[in-house]
């Protein structure tokens, strides 16, 4: 045997082409029965992923976890322990947890690790690239024309799942605490726009008067759902709401969008056409990715989504850069190739972490109907919010999927203990049937049948 | 204070844009000066590493270990130890280690671990699509006309620098056997063509005989280089040469490309229309970027550079893919925006891996200063062998490079044992050397003076 030198990148090259093959192939699949790519993808993340376990493949089976593979990572590399012995600690024992356990003892363990960290990582790129072209098909004035029917859908989108969620709570566990039920109700609240906003797109819709009102009220509903997190978490862990910590969350989150965009919209057309004069390349591209960049790490800094940065950068740039320049492709031009390519990635990866066998369990699956039933209503009756000459119905299920925003909010409550394990799977379920509806129906909403 | 999730990519988003406007300005400022941009790439990696090391920036001081990094992480997750326990084990003690084990120690260290991670895995990407696009400017046949001149190159190329490097050792070290002098000759052998790509791929002369005698000669190179690396280790390792070995290794080099190339030449034009008319989307981007990523796999399994997989990818995809098709994009232009945004990613980061502080040694200067000569005049006099009507002194230059390769090489016979640290800080010296003298040297050589 000669000493072999393999690059690292090796496992990367051949996880990225099959997910994109798997990709590729769901979107075609669904398209064909007249449904949105994004829905094939994430069947066929569910399938591949729900098959491996079962078949017991070991890289797959890591992969799965999701944020969880993360965590163990950065207790690897902190605490001193080994994959299994940081995946020990942080899990109850049990079947599934052994499996997990002997799919990180194998060989393949470390490389697994770092394949969904890379991937991981790269499908986050991606959702921001998403929201980026989005916004940059999106003017402010546009924005600012639906401004007070995206708020009124917001607040009805935000209040109503919070108070039918606090009902349902209350009949179904009349023994938990207000407070603990103010959580589940506050679950309910968040609003994933990653998939409306794909589907918008891929219809060419953009620019549809729902579009818009749905964008603006995500933004607005990402601020309410970081003060509704607030005011509970506050009071699961002090029992008391500090008024101060409230208002500074929410003018730094009103600072920053005001702020940015408009420091934005100002600078862009003054600061660009210098740049450019002084004979960079690619200047559309860097400032373009460098300010969705930007405004994404701000965004997530002060507790937003890095999307509602990345929409915002889109925004700003909407003017300037969506026009073709001198013989230079236009940023969309530039960009939708690389859109192409990695925003599947993201929805693949979502599906793949669609965990089928924690549904197996009867008093899970009647809370998750509860939840999802209040779920979907809460949010489709907010589409009645945004007023006359725009399909109510469609706003309302565009407001519907939760995403990953959802099972932020409830790994927060685990880690705080409001949230049981029970509750936590059928948050899950309750995120997964508004993700997988939303689709289908916002396609039969907006009187297409195809994206 | 509320409980806060900030979203894992965020330091990576830092990252990225740092590196971007990093690589944006050095490319800029040395093209002022007529230089190619990847000089200016490489040269601000190596400012910022060395400044952030002086300046004892905890993050950069791991980034700039390079490939160290990795092994340090894997250590970490298969072992069962921390970050630092696991470069405690690794290093030997000194200054160097123990401001490394601090700034892995601090609370960002496993933050830039993860950055390293995912920006070296994105740079060994952006590689494989640089050599990819070159292979998708060069025909088959192109390839042929020049396969004798870049043969006789390529054997000129490895027998100069091996004999060169062994009777310089012989010199300089008289007391050291044959089988570590013969191993230093084996490391000056490797050629990077990255760099050269690069060049020419901005000068737009990816289509010169010069280059494409230096492609395909960079190709048999790596056949001869893993030919050299197994009988030098085998000496090392077991005082003989397996003549099996040795033709097993021949024969899987060159069945791959021969096979991969023959067979993707006569299945390309037969499958990709029957994929186009079932309805795919992206046909181009996902057929040519699987391909370039399976060859590569197969490639580096097989002990070849990656690389030579991706360019083997492209040469087979250039008639098929290159023209406009319908009313979609080119390859060529649907990857560019991507090219120009990650390639430089590679360069930047080669460059940060650039330890100045490991050259104020005299006995390594000069170890040095042999090691680069006998480098430079063994693979500029290869040029000579292009034979008439081309620039040899621009063939001779384009293999000079050694980049990564010669690096490889040298980590490999210093797990064997072979090359102490003196030798090893020698080479990477020589490695720089070559590299930096390339770009400058080419744009002479080539008759122009900017990329």
């Amino acid at each position: 045997m000669t000493p072999h030198y393999a690059d690292p990148v090796a496992p990367i090259l051949i996880a990225l082409m099959l997910i994109g093959i798997s990709a590729e192939l769901g979107g075609w699949l669904v398209q064909k029965v007249g449904q949105p790519a994004v829905l094939g993808e994430l069947l066929v993340g569910i399938l591949i992923g729900n098959l491996a376990y079962w078949l017991r493949e070991p890289i797959i089976t890591v992969l799965r976890e999701g944020d969880l593979v993360r965590q163990i990572a950065n207790q690897a590399f902190s605490h001193g322990v080994s994959l299994v012995g940081a995946a020990q600690a942080m899990l109850p024992p049990g079947p599934a947890t052994a499996r997990l356990l002997a799919a990180l003892g194998e060989t393949s363990g470390p490389r697994a690790v770092s394949i969904y960290l890379f991937v991981d990582d790269l499908s986050r790129l991606a959702i921001i690239f998403l929201l980026f072209l989005v916004g940059l098909e999106t003017s402010v004035a546009e924005m600012r024309r639906v401004g007070k029917r995206a708020f009124s859908v917001a607040v009805v989108g935000v209040a109503c799942p919070l108070l039918l969620g606090l009902g349902a709570m209350e009949l179904l566990m009349p023994a938990a605490t207000i407070v603990h039920d103010l959580f589940i109700g506050g679950i309910l609240t968040a609003t994933s726009v990653g998939i409306t906003a794909r589907i918008f797109h891929d219809l060419g819709q953009t620019k549809s008067p729902e579009a818009r009102i749905i964008l603006g009220a995500a933004v607005i509903d990402d601020i309410l759902g970081l003060l509704v997190l607030a005011v509970v978490t506050g009071l699961v862990v002090r029992g008391t709401v500090s008024v101060l910590g409230i208002s500074v969350i929410t003018l730094k989150a009103i600072a920053f969008l005001v702020g940015s965009i408009g420091a934005g919209l100002w600078l862009t057309p003054r600061l660009v056409p210098r740049i450019r004069r002084m004979g960079f390349r690619n200047v559309r591209l860097l400032v373009g990715l460098g300010l969705a960049f930007v405004l994404s790490w701000v965004a997530t800094k002060i507790g937003l989504a890095t999307i509602v940065g990345a929409f915002a950068a889109g925004l700003i740039l909407e003017r300037f850069f969506t026009q073709e320049m001198e013989d230079e492709h236009s940023l969309r031009d530039l960009l939708s190739p690389l859109e192409s390519l990695v925003v599947p990635v993201f929805f693949v990866l979502m599906g793949l972490q669609v965990k089928l066998e924690t549904f197996l369990n009867w008093p899970t699956i009647e809370l998750a109907a509860v939840l999802t039933a209040v779920a979907i209503v809460g949010k489709v009756v907010s589409g009645v919010a945004a007023g006359r000459g725009v399909s109510w119905i469609s706003v309302g299920i565009g407001m519907m999927p939760r995403g990953e925003v959802g099972l932020i909010f409830a790994s927060i409550g685990r880690a705080l203990g409001v949230v049981d394990d029970a509750v936590f799977s059928a948050v899950i379920l309750m995120v997964l049937v508004t993700t997988l509806l939303t689709p289908p129906l916002l396609g039969i909403a907006m009187g297409r049948g195809h994206a």
